[in-house]
């Protein structure tokens, strides 16, 4: 069986749960807490992120995108179709998502109000966060003009940019960032996303000692 | 023709100017200087990052591993080459670098050395510029390691790797960071990637009031 290290809150990890469950593969979740450097990991990804994918067939495949291209070549239904041209506007915004987005706000909100929390080290930084709210109401912004042109945000069908956008949304909905009013074109989209099967593991999610708010697994929020 | 929006020091540029040169594809340079945020070019790409390449065919691409995977699909010889497993693994060699080593060294390092001073924004930090160069030896032996695996980074021939990693390093070279006495292994593996046709116009580039050092261009260094 394949074997996925994640952590819960990674929404990287997120992406690739979602990209699995699509296709009903069966694997083996492993809890990895990725500031905490454990040494068997390393060796596994020097890189030090989740998520890292033990494939059955072809070993250690490391990194969201990695994963997400393979088992986009090993498994369906496809999640990035069309022309060439479709796949590029797929991928684009994947891309987007998994770089710019968590650069600008995912990366740093998770940093400032979990690692530090956890790790014990150092106190959040309000400016930081605040930086990256403002952040993420421009990228709220942006998905509720992408949720405007059609039922998903690349083309006819869902495809991996959704995967990828509600992966990153829903972390920060696990923590409460979101104001879901300001943006009602996104927050169609994104109920749509949760009442998708595949998205009910990632609703069950659970971090000890950080709780999410009521309307996070509810999916008429 | 293809169009691209490129910034002679943005290593994801310097990526996609070597995937086309290494087809021989012809197309359009057009500088953009990525830190003026020119609303035309914000239009075409609201991510504001280059590379950007506008297609003949199918028009927009944005984000350097975008176009190589677009490119890949259209041009040929193969870049990303080999069963599912050597595709996995170079393109977790290439998002290493378009991301981590961009985040870690690359990134902080021009912004420091480069944008500040002509953006007139801030003085450098020294703080910012130490921890990067201590980030890069940290990369360099890991290129080195994997140089001494064989002739190129992924494998047996000459993949998307090899050109992302040595558009990443150009760049440094360029602004004189790397330390290539203290890196041999990656120096015979870059000298190589270097004597490359595809390589010649990135060794000609020249910034106004930026000059590379002496052995930049060099392909003997």
């Amino acid at each position: 069986m394949h074997v996925l290290h994640h952590y819960q809150l990674s929404a990287a990890s997120r992406f690739i749960r979602l990209v699995l469950a699509e296709r009903d593969v069966v694997y083996l979740p492993k809890l990895e807490i990725p500031w905490e450097r454990n040494e068997d990991f390393l060796r596994l990804n020097p890189a030090g992120d989740v998520p890292v994918m033990v494939s059955d067939n072809h070993g250690v495949i490391a990194g969201a995108m990695v994963i997400a291209e393979y088992i986009e070549e090993s498994e369906s239904p496809a999640l990035l179709w069309g022309d060439i041209a479709a796949r590029a506007d797929i991928r684009r915004l994947v891309h987007w998502f998994e770089v710019k987005f968590a650069n600008e706000v995912g990366t740093p909100l998770l940093s400032e109000r979990v690692i530090k929390r956890f790790s014990g080290e150092g106190q959040p930084s309000s400016a930081v966060i605040r930086a990256a709210l403002s952040n993420l109401n421009i990228h709220m912004q942006y998905i509720d003009w992408l949720a405007e042109q059609g039922s998903w945000l690349a083309g006819k069908q869902l495809s991996l940019a959704d995967l990828a956008a509600s992966a990153h949304l829903s972390v920060l909905d696990y923590l409460g960032d979101i104001n879901w009013e300001k943006h009602p074109e996104a927050k169609t989209w994104y109920a749509k996303m949760k009442s998708r099967p595949s998205f009910r593991e990632l609703l069950a999610d659970q971090v000890i000692g950080l709780k999410p708010p009521a309307y996070y697994s509810n999916t008429d929020f």
